[in-house]
Protein backbone atom coordinates (compact mmCIF):
# COMPACT_ATOMS: atom_id res chain seq x y z
CA UNK A 1 0.00 0.00 0.00
CA UNK A 2 1.26 3.27 -0.58
CA UNK A 3 1.65 5.12 2.59
CA UNK A 4 1.71 8.94 3.37
CA UNK A 5 5.48 9.05 4.92
CA UNK A 6 8.36 7.42 4.23
CA UNK A 7 9.92 4.51 7.16
CA UNK A 8 13.02 4.06 8.39
CA UNK A 9 14.27 0.65 9.16
CA UNK A 10 16.69 0.06 11.45
CA UNK A 11 18.77 -3.26 11.69
CA UNK A 12 21.12 -4.19 14.15
CA UNK A 13 23.06 -6.89 15.62
CA UNK A 14 26.36 -8.43 16.54
CA UNK A 15 28.54 -9.57 13.85
CA UNK A 16 28.51 -12.82 12.00
CA UNK A 17 24.45 -13.08 11.69
CA UNK A 18 24.17 -12.49 8.66
CA UNK A 19 22.41 -8.59 8.35
CA UNK A 20 24.55 -7.76 5.35
CA UNK A 21 22.96 -11.30 3.63
CA UNK A 22 19.83 -10.51 5.02
CA UNK A 23 19.29 -6.25 3.64
CA UNK A 24 20.63 -7.89 0.50
CA UNK A 25 18.09 -10.42 0.68
CA UNK A 26 15.54 -8.20 1.29
CA UNK A 27 16.41 -5.55 -1.47
CA UNK A 28 16.71 -8.38 -3.71
CA UNK A 29 12.83 -8.94 -3.07
CA UNK A 30 11.55 -5.42 -2.20
CA UNK A 31 12.44 -2.49 -4.54
CA UNK A 32 10.91 -0.19 -2.83
CA UNK A 33 13.71 0.33 -0.03
CA UNK A 34 16.65 2.02 -0.50
CA UNK A 35 20.16 1.95 1.80
CA UNK A 36 20.12 5.13 3.55
CA UNK A 37 23.25 7.13 2.28
CA UNK A 38 26.33 7.61 4.80
CA UNK A 39 28.38 10.79 5.30
CA UNK A 40 32.21 10.64 5.17
CA UNK A 41 34.66 12.39 5.93
CA UNK A 42 37.27 9.10 2.98
CA UNK A 43 37.93 10.72 -0.07
CA UNK A 44 36.30 9.71 -3.02
CA UNK A 45 37.60 6.23 -4.70
CA UNK A 46 37.16 6.54 -8.57
CA UNK A 47 33.98 4.72 -9.52
CA UNK A 48 31.91 6.85 -6.69
CA UNK A 49 29.79 9.51 -6.66
CA UNK A 50 28.81 11.85 -4.55
CA UNK A 51 25.01 11.39 -2.91
CA UNK A 52 24.85 8.31 -4.50
CA UNK A 53 28.24 6.41 -2.89
CA UNK A 54 28.74 8.75 0.39
CA UNK A 55 28.39 12.08 1.29
CA UNK A 56 31.84 12.99 1.03
CA UNK A 57 32.46 15.66 3.35
CA UNK A 58 35.69 17.16 4.86
CA UNK A 59 36.70 16.70 8.67
CA UNK A 60 35.94 20.48 9.15
CA UNK A 61 32.42 19.70 7.25
CA UNK A 62 31.42 16.20 9.17
CA UNK A 63 33.02 18.13 12.73
CA UNK A 64 30.32 21.41 11.63
CA UNK A 65 27.78 18.80 10.75
CA UNK A 66 28.41 17.43 14.11
CA UNK A 67 28.36 20.24 16.27
CA UNK A 68 24.75 21.68 14.82
CA UNK A 69 23.13 17.57 15.92
CA UNK A 70 23.51 16.97 11.99
CA UNK A 71 25.21 13.80 12.24
CA UNK A 72 22.77 11.20 13.98
CA UNK A 73 25.20 8.45 14.93
CA UNK A 74 28.77 8.38 13.80
CA UNK A 75 32.16 6.28 14.05
CA UNK A 76 35.50 6.35 13.28
CA UNK A 77 37.22 3.24 11.65
CA UNK A 78 40.79 3.76 10.02
CA UNK A 79 41.07 7.58 10.39
CA UNK A 80 38.07 8.40 8.51
CA UNK A 81 34.39 9.21 9.93
CA UNK A 82 31.30 7.76 8.65
CA UNK A 83 27.63 9.02 10.15
CA UNK A 84 24.07 9.38 9.38
CA UNK A 85 22.60 12.68 8.42
CA UNK A 86 19.70 13.80 9.89
CA UNK A 87 18.58 15.44 6.26
CA UNK A 88 19.23 12.37 4.28
CA UNK A 89 16.63 10.41 6.87
CA UNK A 90 14.17 13.80 6.77
CA UNK A 91 14.26 14.06 3.00
CA UNK A 92 13.33 10.13 2.23
CA UNK A 93 10.90 10.16 4.35
CA UNK A 94 9.19 13.57 3.03
CA UNK A 95 9.49 11.74 -0.56
CA UNK A 96 7.28 8.76 0.65
CA UNK A 97 11.06 7.22 0.54
CA UNK A 98 11.93 3.77 2.51
CA UNK A 99 15.35 3.54 4.04
CA UNK A 100 17.15 0.94 5.47
CA UNK A 101 20.24 1.44 7.70
CA UNK A 102 22.73 -1.32 9.15
CA UNK A 103 23.85 0.26 12.54
CA UNK A 104 25.35 -0.81 16.17
CA UNK A 105 23.18 -0.58 19.14
CA UNK A 106 23.80 3.04 19.76
CA UNK A 107 23.55 3.93 16.23
CA UNK A 108 19.97 2.52 15.88
CA UNK A 109 19.15 3.88 19.50
CA UNK A 110 20.51 7.31 18.06
CA UNK A 111 18.12 6.90 14.84
CA UNK A 112 15.18 5.73 16.86
CA UNK A 113 15.28 9.27 19.53
CA UNK A 114 15.70 11.18 16.59
CA UNK A 115 12.56 9.62 14.47
CA UNK A 116 10.72 7.94 17.62
CA UNK A 117 7.36 7.98 14.66
CA UNK A 118 8.72 7.26 11.62
CA UNK A 119 12.05 4.56 12.47
CA UNK A 120 11.37 1.19 13.33
CA UNK A 121 14.18 -0.63 14.56
CA UNK A 122 15.32 -4.72 14.04
CA UNK A 123 17.70 -6.98 16.09
CA UNK A 124 18.59 -9.89 14.39
CA UNK A 125 19.98 -12.44 16.41
CA UNK A 126 21.86 -15.63 15.16
CA UNK A 127 20.31 -19.23 15.54
CA UNK A 128 22.53 -19.73 19.02
CA UNK A 129 25.45 -19.52 19.74
CA UNK A 130 27.54 -21.87 18.72
CA UNK A 131 26.41 -20.84 15.21
CA UNK A 132 27.45 -17.39 16.14
CA UNK A 133 31.09 -18.94 17.19
CA UNK A 134 31.27 -20.46 13.86
CA UNK A 135 30.37 -17.72 11.99
CA UNK A 136 32.94 -15.74 13.32
CA UNK A 137 35.49 -17.82 13.60
CA UNK A 138 34.53 -18.34 9.82
CA UNK A 139 36.87 -15.03 9.18
CA UNK A 140 39.95 -16.66 8.61
CA UNK A 141 42.00 -13.83 8.10
CA UNK A 142 41.55 -12.60 11.89
CA UNK A 143 43.82 -13.96 15.04
CA UNK A 144 42.94 -16.06 17.69
CA UNK A 145 42.49 -13.52 20.17
CA UNK A 146 40.66 -10.80 17.34
CA UNK A 147 38.01 -13.97 16.84
CA UNK A 148 37.58 -14.45 20.84
CA UNK A 149 37.18 -10.54 21.40
CA UNK A 150 34.53 -10.20 18.50
CA UNK A 151 32.89 -13.62 20.26
CA UNK A 152 32.63 -11.43 23.20
CA UNK A 153 31.46 -8.06 21.84
CA UNK A 154 28.34 -10.22 19.78
CA UNK A 155 27.59 -11.82 23.35
CA UNK A 156 27.68 -8.91 25.23
CA UNK A 157 25.43 -6.63 22.27
CA UNK A 158 22.72 -10.05 22.27
CA UNK A 159 21.60 -8.25 25.70
CA UNK A 160 20.51 -5.26 23.94
CA UNK A 161 17.70 -7.09 22.02
CA UNK A 162 14.72 -5.84 24.33
CA UNK A 163 15.91 -2.43 23.41
CA UNK A 164 14.59 -2.82 19.82
CA UNK A 165 11.01 -3.36 18.64
CA UNK A 166 11.60 -6.38 16.40
CA UNK A 167 13.56 -9.09 16.43
CA UNK A 168 14.36 -12.01 13.47
CA UNK A 169 16.56 -15.04 13.66
CA UNK A 170 19.06 -15.42 11.01
CA UNK A 171 18.60 -19.14 10.60
CA UNK A 172 17.64 -19.23 6.92
CA UNK A 173 19.21 -17.17 4.02
CA UNK A 174 16.04 -17.14 2.05
CA UNK A 175 13.09 -16.93 4.86
CA UNK A 176 14.97 -14.37 6.86
CA UNK A 177 14.82 -11.57 4.31
CA UNK A 178 11.11 -12.52 3.89
CA UNK A 179 9.93 -12.46 7.78
CA UNK A 180 11.97 -9.07 7.15
CA UNK A 181 9.94 -7.83 4.36
CA UNK A 182 6.79 -8.64 6.48
CA UNK A 183 7.47 -6.10 9.14
CA UNK A 184 8.14 -3.49 6.73
CA UNK A 185 5.08 -4.25 4.62
CA UNK A 186 3.08 -4.34 7.88
CA UNK A 187 4.58 -1.06 9.29
CA UNK A 188 3.75 0.51 5.70
CA UNK A 189 0.18 -0.23 6.95
CA UNK A 190 -0.14 1.55 9.87
CA UNK A 191 -2.29 4.10 10.81
CA UNK A 192 -0.01 6.53 11.38
CA UNK A 193 1.66 6.01 8.43
CA UNK A 194 -1.69 6.55 6.27
CA UNK A 195 -2.97 9.32 8.90
CA UNK A 196 -4.33 11.12 5.18
CA UNK A 197 -5.49 7.90 3.76
CA UNK A 198 -9.18 9.53 3.86
CA UNK A 199 -8.36 12.16 1.51
CA UNK A 200 -6.49 10.36 -0.40
CA UNK A 201 -8.96 7.69 -1.39
CA UNK A 202 -11.58 10.43 -1.48
CA UNK A 203 -14.09 9.50 1.03
CA UNK B 1 8.60 -17.72 14.67
CA UNK B 2 7.52 -19.20 17.40
CA UNK B 3 6.57 -15.95 20.06
CA UNK B 4 5.72 -15.79 23.75
CA UNK B 5 2.26 -14.75 24.03
CA UNK B 6 -0.52 -15.13 21.62
CA UNK B 7 -1.56 -12.06 19.64
CA UNK B 8 -5.43 -10.93 19.63
CA UNK B 9 -6.26 -9.36 16.12
CA UNK B 10 -9.36 -7.24 16.10
CA UNK B 11 -10.50 -6.33 12.48
CA UNK B 12 -13.26 -3.78 12.21
CA UNK B 13 -14.98 -1.64 9.77
CA UNK B 14 -18.34 -1.00 8.09
CA UNK B 15 -20.78 -3.46 6.53
CA UNK B 16 -19.70 -4.03 2.84
CA UNK B 17 -15.83 -4.12 3.60
CA UNK B 18 -15.92 -7.91 3.02
CA UNK B 19 -14.30 -8.28 6.48
CA UNK B 20 -16.11 -12.36 6.49
CA UNK B 21 -13.95 -12.91 3.00
CA UNK B 22 -10.77 -11.20 4.66
CA UNK B 23 -10.90 -13.33 7.25
CA UNK B 24 -11.84 -16.69 6.24
CA UNK B 25 -8.97 -15.88 3.59
CA UNK B 26 -6.41 -15.24 5.99
CA UNK B 27 -7.46 -18.34 7.86
CA UNK B 28 -6.99 -19.96 5.19
CA UNK B 29 -3.02 -19.50 4.03
CA UNK B 30 -2.67 -19.34 7.97
CA UNK B 31 -3.28 -22.25 9.98
CA UNK B 32 -2.09 -20.68 13.14
CA UNK B 33 -5.26 -18.19 13.20
CA UNK B 34 -8.33 -19.21 15.15
CA UNK B 35 -11.66 -17.37 15.81
CA UNK B 36 -12.00 -16.52 19.23
CA UNK B 37 -15.31 -18.06 20.52
CA UNK B 38 -17.97 -15.51 21.89
CA UNK B 39 -20.29 -16.21 24.92
CA UNK B 40 -24.20 -16.04 23.83
CA UNK B 41 -27.36 -16.16 25.19
CA UNK B 42 -29.09 -17.48 22.38
CA UNK B 43 -30.15 -21.81 22.45
CA UNK B 44 -27.62 -23.82 21.35
CA UNK B 45 -29.21 -25.06 17.95
CA UNK B 46 -28.39 -28.72 16.68
CA UNK B 47 -25.08 -29.48 15.19
CA UNK B 48 -23.32 -26.90 17.68
CA UNK B 49 -21.00 -27.22 20.88
CA UNK B 50 -20.50 -25.63 24.03
CA UNK B 51 -16.84 -24.02 23.90
CA UNK B 52 -16.42 -24.69 19.77
CA UNK B 53 -19.88 -23.05 18.80
CA UNK B 54 -20.28 -20.37 21.37
CA UNK B 55 -20.30 -20.34 25.21
CA UNK B 56 -23.43 -20.98 25.94
CA UNK B 57 -25.08 -19.39 28.83
CA UNK B 58 -28.12 -18.36 30.01
CA UNK B 59 -29.27 -14.53 30.97
CA UNK B 60 -28.23 -14.46 34.17
CA UNK B 61 -24.76 -15.81 33.54
CA UNK B 62 -24.34 -13.01 30.90
CA UNK B 63 -25.47 -10.54 33.09
CA UNK B 64 -23.28 -11.83 35.83
CA UNK B 65 -20.33 -11.97 33.82
CA UNK B 66 -20.78 -8.18 32.79
CA UNK B 67 -21.65 -7.26 36.22
CA UNK B 68 -18.42 -8.66 37.31
CA UNK B 69 -16.49 -7.26 34.02
CA UNK B 70 -15.88 -10.39 32.34
CA UNK B 71 -17.60 -9.42 29.16
CA UNK B 72 -15.44 -6.67 27.52
CA UNK B 73 -17.85 -6.07 24.82
CA UNK B 74 -21.58 -7.32 24.15
CA UNK B 75 -24.16 -6.68 21.64
CA UNK B 76 -28.05 -7.40 21.40
CA UNK B 77 -29.66 -8.98 18.07
CA UNK B 78 -33.34 -10.57 17.90
CA UNK B 79 -33.28 -10.67 21.43
CA UNK B 80 -30.21 -12.41 21.76
CA UNK B 81 -26.67 -11.35 24.18
CA UNK B 82 -23.38 -11.88 22.38
CA UNK B 83 -20.15 -10.91 23.51
CA UNK B 84 -16.70 -11.74 24.02
CA UNK B 85 -15.17 -13.28 27.06
CA UNK B 86 -12.24 -11.55 29.13
CA UNK B 87 -11.22 -15.37 29.78
CA UNK B 88 -11.22 -16.59 26.46
CA UNK B 89 -9.20 -14.12 25.07
CA UNK B 90 -6.77 -14.51 28.66
CA UNK B 91 -6.74 -18.19 27.95
CA UNK B 92 -6.12 -17.92 23.94
CA UNK B 93 -2.88 -15.29 24.83
CA UNK B 94 -1.34 -17.81 27.65
CA UNK B 95 -1.54 -20.92 25.80
CA UNK B 96 0.42 -18.82 23.09
CA UNK B 97 -2.30 -19.03 20.38
CA UNK B 98 -3.36 -16.15 18.45
CA UNK B 99 -6.75 -15.32 17.44
CA UNK B 100 -8.77 -12.94 15.16
CA UNK B 101 -12.03 -11.45 16.06
CA UNK B 102 -14.76 -9.17 14.12
CA UNK B 103 -16.33 -6.58 16.19
CA UNK B 104 -18.01 -3.00 15.89
CA UNK B 105 -15.57 0.07 16.58
CA UNK B 106 -16.64 0.25 19.65
CA UNK B 107 -16.02 -3.37 20.50
CA UNK B 108 -12.75 -3.34 19.23
CA UNK B 109 -11.45 0.30 21.36
CA UNK B 110 -13.16 -2.32 24.44
CA UNK B 111 -10.22 -5.12 23.47
CA UNK B 112 -7.60 -2.87 23.27
CA UNK B 113 -7.95 -1.69 26.62
CA UNK B 114 -8.28 -4.70 28.21
CA UNK B 115 -5.80 -6.04 26.23
CA UNK B 116 -2.97 -3.17 25.30
CA UNK B 117 -0.23 -4.89 24.66
CA UNK B 118 -1.73 -8.14 23.72
CA UNK B 119 -4.04 -6.98 21.14
CA UNK B 120 -3.77 -5.09 17.07
CA UNK B 121 -6.52 -3.96 16.11
CA UNK B 122 -6.89 -3.52 12.09
CA UNK B 123 -9.39 -1.08 10.14
CA UNK B 124 -11.06 -2.53 6.84
CA UNK B 125 -11.51 0.33 4.33
CA UNK B 126 -13.69 -0.39 0.98
CA UNK B 127 -11.58 1.20 -1.98
CA UNK B 128 -14.29 3.46 -2.56
CA UNK B 129 -17.86 5.16 -1.20
CA UNK B 130 -18.90 4.39 -4.56
CA UNK B 131 -18.00 0.56 -4.41
CA UNK B 132 -19.17 0.55 -0.69
CA UNK B 133 -22.33 1.94 -1.43
CA UNK B 134 -22.43 -0.83 -4.26
CA UNK B 135 -21.39 -3.71 -1.89
CA UNK B 136 -24.39 -2.08 0.28
CA UNK B 137 -27.02 -2.01 -2.13
CA UNK B 138 -26.17 -5.94 -3.58
CA UNK B 139 -27.86 -6.85 -0.49
CA UNK B 140 -31.19 -7.48 -2.04
CA UNK B 141 -33.27 -8.44 0.77
CA UNK B 142 -32.98 -4.93 2.31
CA UNK B 143 -35.54 -1.70 1.81
CA UNK B 144 -34.15 1.45 0.68
CA UNK B 145 -34.87 3.08 4.07
CA UNK B 146 -32.58 0.21 5.33
CA UNK B 147 -29.78 -0.02 2.44
CA UNK B 148 -29.50 4.40 2.90
CA UNK B 149 -29.39 3.93 7.05
CA UNK B 150 -26.19 1.18 6.51
CA UNK B 151 -24.28 3.67 4.07
CA UNK B 152 -24.95 6.45 6.09
CA UNK B 153 -24.10 4.36 8.95
CA UNK B 154 -20.77 2.93 7.39
CA UNK B 155 -20.01 6.40 6.09
CA UNK B 156 -19.85 7.68 9.80
CA UNK B 157 -17.70 4.67 11.14
CA UNK B 158 -15.15 5.20 8.41
CA UNK B 159 -14.25 8.45 10.34
CA UNK B 160 -13.08 6.31 13.08
CA UNK B 161 -9.84 4.43 11.05
CA UNK B 162 -7.71 7.03 12.90
CA UNK B 163 -8.44 4.98 16.47
CA UNK B 164 -6.88 1.90 14.80
CA UNK B 165 -3.59 0.41 14.58
CA UNK B 166 -3.49 -0.42 11.02
CA UNK B 167 -5.54 0.07 8.10
CA UNK B 168 -5.68 -2.19 5.05
CA UNK B 169 -7.75 -1.77 1.93
CA UNK B 170 -10.10 -4.33 0.55
CA UNK B 171 -9.25 -3.81 -3.02
CA UNK B 172 -8.69 -7.39 -3.63
CA UNK B 173 -10.18 -10.90 -2.51
CA UNK B 174 -6.75 -12.13 -2.76
CA UNK B 175 -4.40 -9.72 -1.83
CA UNK B 176 -6.01 -8.02 1.29
CA UNK B 177 -5.58 -11.39 3.13
CA UNK B 178 -2.20 -11.42 2.51
CA UNK B 179 -1.59 -8.11 3.77
CA UNK B 180 -3.12 -9.47 6.78
CA UNK B 181 -1.08 -11.88 7.28
CA UNK B 182 1.86 -9.43 6.74
CA UNK B 183 0.61 -7.37 10.20
CA UNK B 184 -0.11 -10.15 11.77
CA UNK B 185 3.67 -11.82 11.37
CA UNK B 186 4.87 -8.82 11.94
CA UNK B 187 3.65 -8.53 15.20
CA UNK B 188 4.33 -12.09 15.93
CA UNK B 189 8.26 -11.03 16.11
CA UNK B 190 7.55 -7.94 17.83
CA UNK B 191 9.90 -7.71 21.06
CA UNK B 192 6.96 -7.52 23.57
CA UNK B 193 5.93 -10.72 22.46
CA UNK B 194 9.47 -12.66 22.20
CA UNK B 195 10.60 -11.37 26.18
CA UNK B 196 11.98 -15.02 26.59
CA UNK B 197 13.91 -15.14 23.42
CA UNK B 198 17.50 -15.40 24.90
CA UNK B 199 16.30 -17.90 27.41
CA UNK B 200 14.23 -19.74 24.30
CA UNK B 201 17.07 -20.00 22.52
CA UNK B 202 19.26 -20.75 24.96
CA UNK B 203 21.64 -17.95 25.05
Amino acid sequence: MEHTRGLITVISGPSGTGKGTLIAGLMDIDKDIHYAISATTREMRSGEAEGISYYFKSREEFDDLISRGEVLEWDEFCGNRYGTLRSELKSRIEAKQDVILDLTVKGAMAIKKAFPDDSVSVFVLPPSIAELERRIRGRKRETEKQLSARIAEAEKEILSVGRFDYVIVSDSITEAPVRLKWIIDAERQKMIRNEDILQRMGF
